[in-house]
């Protein structure tokens, strides 16, 4: 680990290896211990080992629900009677909704007023309240805040939180399991980001459990700021212009407690395009038979497309999440 | 179990749950313990609790791995020399040839020389030589024969085989561990069925483990010749002129082998149409993010179609495959 200079100052509150085991001990029997997946096939054309973290098959139908749960299930008694307060349009949404129903405390997601309808109904279908705001007028952040200071209730943001970089990080603990069991000796472990809570809490797991593997982000191309940003030392932000198909991690910039745990525990990321993107949906859908999200297809596509060669080395990527829609879909099967 | 008049006389050799046991052993590190599923969302809809029990991630895309290497790690050291041929132009060519290569026994498998190229390309990939035969002009079985013959190879047929059945019959023993792990009693349990081997196995299998659950079978529309076998009490056959885009579930009529468990262990069967294939397979996309291929969707369109209602009950399906093409899984995705 780098000596810390003042301009590199750790934030306070930094989730440690600890809290991540403990959060996996508090969602044991809530969260779906996915299975690491392996096709003999790809491995053979990649002349390598790989395997595959199946977060779609997770509550929710992404890791998000990790996180919400080991926040949600820590609120103090005040905490669960005034509520929680979120904002996404996806993932985050759901995995909040989701954990917040089984711990009987009400949810109230602030969500793009054009958000799609299936998203909006999902979060609904695990009776949170869904309050719209016009995203090209209004704040998600002051809306959020507005209704929470209302309601007495307490908001938990998508990535910049230190219990739900611990929750995600329970995905690293079970990758590491899961590849010893396998008799497999990780090189490297690759990890879909956006804000960078499931790269952080699963970069958190791997340095601990698997000591002398690299870790590296994989991210879509115009939304590489935390490869950029490890490049840089410092935060970097994504141009506001950018666009990509990959809805779930287009965070305009790295967080303040991820970046701080992601600079010291990766070796670098990679960013790949749509295309690419597509290309290894496609190839999940064939070999893996696993449904996977633009978003949940990044580390997948970065050792397809030979961003990281895997030739002879032992690598496990993290699909992170499943919830597509059909044209979506069937367009990036197109691709194959 | 009823009393046997002579012409219910048992063929010789029936396997038996001691003979499924042992090939959970025997499979134990090679197939995958593919995960038992489950949506609360979808339970919500149902009003009943779904357990999906997910074979499309089985090494080979479907179940059928489990009963080709628990026949083939059985041969003996002559057989081995010898080689397996089987006829298949699916799931089962697969399944051997993927066991045969990892057991170092050469595979040969009669496939129609118009079966669709990447099932041809998947076959050779794991090392099997691949000999076409004319569909319309050759039996496949003389074709196979005769193989075995000049070769001295051992014929390894697709479902009427005692090791094949018990292999498959290991499924069951899973979903019954799972269950019971997840805190669900079953009611019933609803399997896929073409030939019978994985009912008849999953049947021998969860009678024992699980006393008091109903099993069932389900079939395409018009090749519902396990649940008419049923009915009349004896092997019916489908018309020949039948037509279903459940490719993996074509055969014309029950295994003698298979026949003589089910008959004594289903409660009964379902048959679904194509549009409720489809449909099922949409609703494995959006809820449980599972690629399944049309004959393995058919468990599970018998539940969400209705023909097994599960209000307030815990049943689980077999999705026993997901080696499904892009065009067709399109079609399907249409249907939602």
């Amino acid at each position: 680990m780098p000596s810390s200079r003042p301009s590199d100052a750790d934030p306070v509150g930094l989730p440690t290896i600890d809290a991540v085991r403990a959060a996996a001990e508090r969602i044991k029997g809530k969260a779906v211990l996915t299975p690491l997946l392996e096709s003999p096939m790809l491995n053979r054309r990649l002349g390598g080992r790989l395997l595959v973290k199946a977060e779609p098959l997770q509550r929710t139908g992404s890791f998000k629900f990790r996180g919400a749960y080991n926040t949600l299930v820590q609120f103090l008694e005040r905490q669960r009677r005034g509520g929680v307060v979120t904002y996404s349009s996806g993932n985050h949404a759901q995995g909040i909704a989701a954990a917040a129903e089984m711990l009987g405390i009400p949810a109230t997601i602030v969500m793009p007023a054009d958000a799609p309808a299936v998203k909006v109904a999902n979060t609904k279908g695990y009776g949170a309240e869904v309050v719209p705001y016009d995203r090209y007028t209004e704040s998600r952040e002051a809306v959020g805040q507005k209704i929470a200071a209302e309601r007495g209730a307490t908001i938990v943001a998508p990535y910049d939180e230190p219990h739900v970089i611990a929750g995600q990080g329970t995905t690293g603990l079970e990758i590491a399991a899961q590849a010893r069991a396998a008799g497999a000796k990780l090189d490297a472990v690759i990890v879909c980001c956006g804000g960078g809570g499931l790269t952080a809490g699963t970069a958190l797991a791997i340095s601990a459990e698997c000591p002398g593997t690299a870790l590296y982000c994989a991210e879509p191309r115009d939304f590489d700021d935390t490869r950029r940003s490890l490049l840089a030392g410092e935060r970097q932000s994504n141009d506001p212009k950018a666009r990509s198909i990959c809805d779930a991690l287009l965070a305009p910039t790295p967080g303040i407690l991820t970046f701080a745990i992601n600079r010291r525990l990766l070796a670098g990321g990679f960013a790949v395009s749509d295309t690419e993107v597509q290309q290894a949906m496609a190839v999940a859908f064939a070999e893996l038979k696993l449904v996977v999200e633009p978003g949940g297809a990044v580390a997948l596509a970065s050792v397809l497309a030979g961003k990281y060669p895997i030739t002879g080395k032992t690598v496990a990527v993290v699909a992170s999440g499943g919830n597509v829609d059909r044209e979506t879909y069937t367009a990036a099967l197109a691709r194959s």
